[in-house]
């Protein structure tokens, strides 16, 4: 699958530009003044970076380069200034350009007709013991387009409603509603001189709420530069409605949406279209938590966007991208976002991506980081070769009152996984994956004689505390990643996912998994009733996306409080996109059955529906299936017809 | 020595400020209209970094926190934006600072009452075992001025000579000599909308020559802002004299030269103080190898300069902020500036400074990188324990015509010392020296068994090759460092230093250490003979600073040729500078006899006098050496008094 591109590009050091804007999307969160910089350790791209390219030439030819940074490019020996044409003779010729880059990303563009800049150029950090082949990115194909800027499409949005309002401080002034979420800046159209304030909110009481709306900006006058914010209200104090013309510019990064969904029952549809808005809402350069309130990479929120991304976008650029920002450089010594189980969710990321995409290419790319991670985690094996988090690690797994005295279930199951993946990817490029094979198998059989509970039926969460605490989370990992038997996983849905005394799951992370779980296991009729009260709840109060957590006994102000936070919820959050996929996979059953979708099969579970009209990715083609008068048609087209 | 200081200053994470500018410093070269980063990987400051300090407070108190980056103050658990003042109650007061900074170095500065940013501060990168204490330099106190400057202090110049002449191209115009070396800027005294050409040069065949000068700037007007270079000569084609006023801002780092050097012999105190001069045009924020050229750091050449440091200016701040720039961060993969030779001078020049300061919290401070590089060392030894270059090092050494098949006599040498050094380390802060000690024994043991050429009486390059090459280099480090018994220096004498059919040290680089081995063995007149007829020629040149080499049988314009390049050779360099060296330690006779010249020798060497007047820095007070009809008077004085 290796692609030849027929046009210039911006090429970078591999995994710089992910890398750099992984940082800039990591130190981007505010709160109510301050910014808030992620509190792990960011790898820091390269700074200085030489490029190469040998070529023969029949005939002499020109060509201009040009660089983001300093430095030259030198041909057959001779150094020349970026952004003067030069001129060279043919025969064999040997160019190098050396990039330098401080405060920024050193990238390289060259122009020319016979010489550009492709993946034909190779780079080397002047650590590497081969030159690499130099990274790039369909994103960046215009020189015009710098790879340190994000390339949004801009949209601009007028107030859907304004209306004079008292904030919860007393002030009356006038609230705006755009409607739908914004994620952008805001145009204001003022008298010259005029300062107002504006308070932002996702929420019409956040926006009244001068003191603890998120983000709120002073002494606003109509040349004010505002900052990128997500929003759907805006309340200016002590300004009547008319006064002022507010225009807000949604910033995006276009990735087409390749699934609609269209049934007899309207519920499921709007469920469906608020997913797809909420992915697309939290799919930038990389797949984000969330718009308003963290804005950080996290590689557990991540995971699930790599899964959902198929009945949505299947977009695997943005895969690439998440992967490797979030992963930085060679020499790990921290786990992703200082979370164990986050690293292994990585590695699961990567077999995910290759799934989808068939992909050997990107692969091999990423496959010394992929080893570099894994050997970090067999760093961390002790008694039976269990994983054990570092006093410096923090052992995630969910917000639930999981048992984690020594090895902990869960993590274990994770990590087998991991290692079926690097066996997997080890195959993939051609190399030995025994060390990989015989660890998964030898802790398999540890999981099994150690953490399984005849007695309870069940996985346990520890085995050295002596409580023999069963939770639901490492049951729904061992059914979801195939690490259950057939055998145990009937136990376990008898035992603990229908067993109303084992603790529920309560966040939404985590009912990712749980939902899957009963897919897998057949329980489609009771992942139905959840989608359509649980999200549909949501729309009930008037949700334009989904958010980071409901609970159907709340509502205004309390729906919009946590962490202690009376706005801390985020109200457009990734995870809560999981019906798109749920629906995709389990009830439309379109599901590869072979890397890269070569081979698939469409299923879809007909009693649900009366009626169907929809369209789901499978690889580059499309698959539309329509039900009427109880048959199912399904044809194959190409986008792009 | 631990200093506790008693106003605020900018703080960081240690070594982070030196790696930050040591990165700018090796990008500022510039070269034809083109910019050159030094082509090796140089390591990356933190960008993103916490700080830490607890204190208990009697009485309320406020403070004000500023930082150059992004991010937040939190104090007892809330979090506060930079810039604004923060009350802070009575009792424990934990107080946390994130500062991120993607483009540039992230610091904190407190001013406080009770609470500002000193080396009470701790500071971690997230991957600390434990944080550190920050880093900070006397340089940064002042909250206006941002350590991502360097601090200069800034004299104007005017030219002290202004001529009609004509370029090598034909070009009529006007040449402006300064009369003194200028690395600065320059303000063009214009016409409004007249623009013109600066043709720059160390020497004014170099200003005159439009097309192989080294700085050219075009279409300068009134407004331009020009780049920071090093020259003396300005040469403007198609303006007549008077036309343009030109005026010269010098830019330098304020360290003030403690020594002066007096005698009755006019020619020795011009070599002394044309020698300062050039030291001081070298020494910024770090020690360089020259102004106009390569403006990279060099751990060879600033291995010479923490030698010569205490007999001009006798600053620690110099030499630290070097070691560290030069080192970069834990983890090296790479030799500094690529070079084998270069990571050993570094461990020698650790132990440079802890002879010339006494400073045992620097040696703890920079004892774990010292201790990750030469495990670098360690992991490349072969037969015999003898280090080896890999593929990718360069075993550089001289340029000369050292056989370097398989391990080299010189880098043992080095590695020796450089073994001995990191036992000293070791005691210093109270661990264990036995590897080290081990090491270096059968390293000499080794060295004089497979090295050492009873035939030739003196130590072969290379004991694999067969062929029995001798050069000075090894020969004359073993003299330097020690490692010789007192027989073989006698034999070296014989064999190699007075052999003349041992080829001559070419390079003034290697001349340091020769004329060093030349002194150590009591061969004075010679060394004498040699500062008057080598010095005192490029002074009969009219040099107004020592230059990267001298040819007495070269006159201009080959004088100022190198490296094949007809303006290529530096006229201001470092290692020019070693008169003052030579005389204040052999001639002058002053050594420290322990560490930190707790006591010191003055043992003027009075034959070469009829009289001396001089002053010589021993640690913070300064010697002053007088010679007067035939007696030896000193008197020491703190040079405050």
């Amino acid at each position: 699958m290796a692609k030849k591109i027929s046009h210039p590009c911006w090429i970078w050091y591999p995994g710089d530009m992910e890398i750099y804007h992984c940082m800039k999307q990591n130190f981007s969160r505010e709160e109510r003044g301050y910014d808030w910089p992620a509190y792990w350790h960011m790898d820091d791209w390269n700074k200085s970076v030489l490029f190469s390219r040998e070529t023969e030439l029949e005939e002499e030819t020109t060509f201009t380069a040009y660089a983001s940074g300093v430095g030259y490019v030198e041909i057959n020996g001779k150094k020349y200034p970026f952004g003067k044409e030069i001129r060279c003779h043919p025969g064999i010729v040997h160019i190098t350009a050396l990039v330098g880059n401080m405060s920024g990303l050193p990238a390289l563009y060259v122009e020319g007709r016979k010489i550009w800049s492709d993946t034909d150029w190779t780079v080397t950090n002047y650590l590497d013991e081969q030159p690499l082949k130099a990274g790039w990115s369909p994103l960046y194909k215009s020189r015009s387009i710098s790879p340190e800027q994000i390339p949004y499409r801009e949209r601009e949005y007028h107030p859907a409603e304004e209306r004079e309002a008292v904030s919860v401080q007393g002030n009356a002034g006038t609230l705006f509603d755009f409607g739908r979420l914004i994620n952008g800046t805001v145009k204001p159209g003022l008298p010259p001189a005029k300062e107002v304030t504006l308070c932002y909110g996702e929420s019409d009481l956040e926006a009244l709420d001068e003191q603890w709306c998120y983000y709120k900006q002073t002494r606003v006058t109509e040349d004010s530069i505002l900052r990128r914010r997500a929003f759907r209200y805006i309340f200016i104090p002590d300004v009547h409605a008319g006064e002022v013309k507010l225009t807000a510019v949604h910033t995006y990064v276009d990735i087409p949406v390749r699934a609609s969904f269209h049934c007899d029952d309207e519920l499921l549809n709007r469920i469906f279209d608020v997913s797809v808005e909420t992915f697309r809402q939290c799919s930038g350069l990389f797949f984000l938590d969330g718009v308003k309130r963290d804005r950080w990479v996290w590689s557990g929120d991540a995971y699930q966007s790599y899964v959902v991304n198929p009945y949505i976008f299947f977009d695997p650029e943005i895969n690439k991208r998440t992967l490797l920002g979030l992963r930085g450089n060679l020499g790990i010594r921290q786990h992703l976002n200082t979370i164990l189980d986050y690293s292994l969710l990585w590695i699961l990321g990567v077999e995910h991506q290759y799934l989808m995409t068939g992909d050997t290419e990107f692969v091999r790319e990423i496959f010394p980081k992929a080893e570099d991670l894994i050997k970090l985690c067999l760093s961390q094996t002790g008694e039976y070769g269990f994983i054990v988090g570092r006093r410096q690690d923090w052992t995630f797994i969910d917000w639930a009152d999981i048992d984690k005295t020594g090895p902990v279930a869960a993590e274990q199951v994770l990590f087998i996984k991991a290692c079926e993946t690097m066996s997997l990817l080890c195959r993939l490029i051609g190399g030995q994956d025994d060390i990989y094979r015989k660890k998964s198998c030898e802790l398999k059989e540890n999981l099994n004689r150690y953490f399984w509970s005849e007695e309870k039926g069940a996985y346990i969460d520890s085995y050295q505390s002596g409580k023999n605490h069963v939770t639901r989370h490492a049951n729904i990992f061992a059914v979801v990643f195939d690490v259950a038997s057939k055998e145990q996983q009937q136990s376990i849905v008898r035992n603990v996912l229908l067993n109303a005394d084992i603790p529920q799951i309560t966040t939404p992370y985590f009912k990712f998994f749980e939902l899957d779980a009963l897919c897998r296991l057949g329980f489609l009729d009771e992942v139905m009733e959840r989608i359509r009260s649980y999200w549909g709840g949501m729309l009930e109060r008037g949700s334009v996306t989904f958010w980071e957590e409901f609970d159907p006994g709340q509502n205004a102000p309390e729906q919009y409080a946590m962490y202690g936070d009376p706005f801390g919820k985020s109200l457009c959050h990734a995870w809560g996109a999981s019906p798109a996929y749920l629906l995709g996979k389990y009830f439309l059953g379109v599901r590869p059955t072979s890397p890269g979708y070569q081979t698939y099969e469409i299923k879809p579970v007909t009693r649900f529906f009366k009626e169907l009209d929809c369209q789901i990715p499978v690889g580059k083609e499309t698959v539309r299936i329509i039900l009427k008068d109880g048959e199912v048609t399904t044809e194959t087209f190409y986008p792009e017809d």
